[in-house]
C-alpha cells in the first residue's frame, strides 16, 4: 500500500469541518469558489456543500473561448448533483480587451492572466456575497509551484492545499465526485490536448511519492536513492520546489522597524476574533 | 520632534541596497511598479531608479476612465524626471466589460476591482520584462487594511512597507519627488474629490504616532491613553489593525500532514538560491 493512502472517511470529516469553522468564525456563512470541471474543484464543492450546505456555495463557471465545452458540462454537473448556485461569467471580453494591446504575449502569459482575472471575479463575486473564497490548490500543485501567484494560488481557506494530488483522487472517490472526472486526465485547459502529466514531464503518482519522502518524511538525497528514486528526478524536483517557494510566502518588506509585518507581526490571519 | 522623525539619508541607503540585492539575487535585473500619480509610488519609483538604474524600472500608468488626468500628469512627471519607461495601459475597457454583467455593483467593489486589474497588468508586464513587481504599500495602510488584498497589496518585494506614511513624506523630501506630489492630499482617486483622509476620519499623522507608539513599541491600551490618545480613537484603530490582519497572510491551509505549507514549511522567499 501506498505511503500517501489515506483514511477518507477521517479526512472527509476533517475537512468539512476546518470549512465550516473557519468560515463561520469569520461571522461570514457562505463560501464561493471557482469550479473548473477539474477533480480539485470539484472536490472543494462537495466538501463545501456539505459543511455550508448546498444554499451557502456559490460556484463560478469562468471560461474562455478556448476552454473545452466537456469542462463546462463537468463543472455544470457537480453544481446540479450538488444543488449550490451557479454563475457563469466569460472571461474572454476582459482578457481579450487586454491582450489586443500585447498580441505577441505567449501562451504562459495568457494562461497566467486568465487565472488572475478568475481570482478578480471569485474576490468580486465574495464581496457580493460575503462570502469566503475556498482555495483548489493541492499540495502537489503548490509545492512544484505549478499554478499561479495571485491567481489560483489566491484564496482565503484552502481545504486541499495539504494533500497531495493522489490523495485528492482517493478522497474523490469517497464523496462520489463523478467518476467521468476523477477519471479524465488533469488538465489546465489551456489549449486543446493539454494534460499536466505531459506538460510537466511525470506522473502524478510518481512525484507525489517523492514530495511525500522528501518533504514530510524529511529524507535527505542519498535516502531518496537509497529509496529507488531516481537522482536526476530527485533534483529536478528539488529545484522546482526551491524555485517557486517565492509563490508560497507573502512580499517581502525591507524590515526598518522594531516590528514588521510578517516577521515580528505575524498573528493567525484571524487573531483576536 | 516626532518619534517617527527618520535619519532619512541612511534610509534612503538602505532601501536603495535592498531592491539592488533582492532583485539581483533573484536572477532578474530589472523592476516593474505601478506609478499611480501619489507619492508613495513615485517614492519607489525614485528608490528603484537609483537601485537598479532608470533604463531598468518600467513604470505603468493604468488609469481608469473616472481617474483624474493630473494623476496622470504626476506619474508621467515622475517617470520623465527619473528617465524610466513608461508604458500606460487604460483598464476601463477590461473593468468595465466585467461591470456590464453587474451594474448594481458598489464603489468598493468597483475599486477592488480595478486594484486587482492593476496587479495582473504589473505580473503580465512582470513576465513580459523578467522584471520584480514592487511593492507600493506603505506600513499606515498595510496596517489599517487600508488596500486590495491581491491587488495593490501584492507584490514580489516592498522598499516602503515598513515605513509610516509621515515618514514616506519625510523620505520623499529627501530624494527630491516633485513637491505637487508631496504636497497633495493622499486619495486613491476612485472618484472625484475623494481623500485618504477624508474616507478614514482621521489623519496620517494622527495614525501614525498612535500605530507607532500601539505597534512598534507595543504600548498597551493604559500606556496609549496616559500618551494623551483618545480611548475611542485607540480601539477604532486597534480594531482595524485586527480585522484586517487576513490580508496580511497568506491563505489558510486545513492541516492533515506533518509539514504543512506556511506552517511547518516555511523558508524564506528565496530559500537555497
Amino acid at each position: 500500500m501506498s505511503a500517501l493512502a489515506l483514511n477518507t472517511k477521517l479526512l472527509r470529516r476533517i475537512l468539512v469541518g476546518f470549512i465550516r469553522e473557519e468560515v463561520l468564525k469569520t461571522g461570514a456563512k457562505r463560501g464561493v469558489l471557482g469550479l473548473s470541471g477539474g477533480i480539485d474543484s470539484a472536490l472543494v464543492a462537495y466538501l463545501a456543500a456539505e459543511a455550508l450546505g448546498p444554499e451557502n456555495v456559490h460556484a463560478c463557471i469562468m471560461p474562455y473561448r478556448t476552454s473545452t465545452p466537456e469542462s463546462e458540462a463537468h463543472a455544470r454537473q457537480v453544481a446540479e448533483r450538488l444543488g449550490i448556485n451557479i454563475q457563469k461569467v466569460d472571461i474572454t471580453p476582459m482578457v481579450d480587451a487586454y491582450f489586443v494591446l500585447f498580441p505577441d504575449a505567449d501562451n504562459m502569459r495568457r494562461g497566467n492572466k486568465m487565472a488572475r482575472e478568475r481570482m478578480t471575479i471569485l474576490y468580486d463575486q465574495s464581496a457580493a456575497f460575503s462570502a469566503l473564497v475556498l482555495g483548489t490548490s493541492n499540495k502537489t500543485e503548490l509545492l512544484l509551484g505549478y499554478g499561479t501567484l495571485y491567481g489560483d494560488m489566491a484564496s482565503a481557506l484552502n481545504p486541499i492545499g495539504d494533500i497531495y494530488k493522489t490523495q485528492v483522487w482517493q478522497l474523490a472517490e469517497e464523496m462520489d465526485v463523478p467518476q467521468a472526472i476523477i477519471e479524465k486526465k488533469p488538465s489546465a485547459d489551456l489549449w486543446a490536448g493539454q494534460t499536466d502529466e505531459q506538460e510537466l514531464g511525470f506522473t502524478y503518482r510518481e512525484v507525489d511519492e517523492l514530495l511525500y519522502h522528501m518533504v514530510d518524511m524529511r529524507c535527505n538525497r542519498q535516502e531518496l536513492i537509497a529509496r529507488s528514486f531516481a537522482p536526476e528526478f530527485i533534483d529536478k524536483i528539488y529545484n522546482k520546489v526551491k524555485n517557486s517557494h517565492f509563490k508560497r510566502r507573502l512580499p517581502v518588506i525591507a524590515k526598518v522597524s522594531n516590528r514588521t509585518i510578517d516577521r515580528d507581526f505575524r498573528y493567525s490571519r484571524d487573531w483576536g476574533k
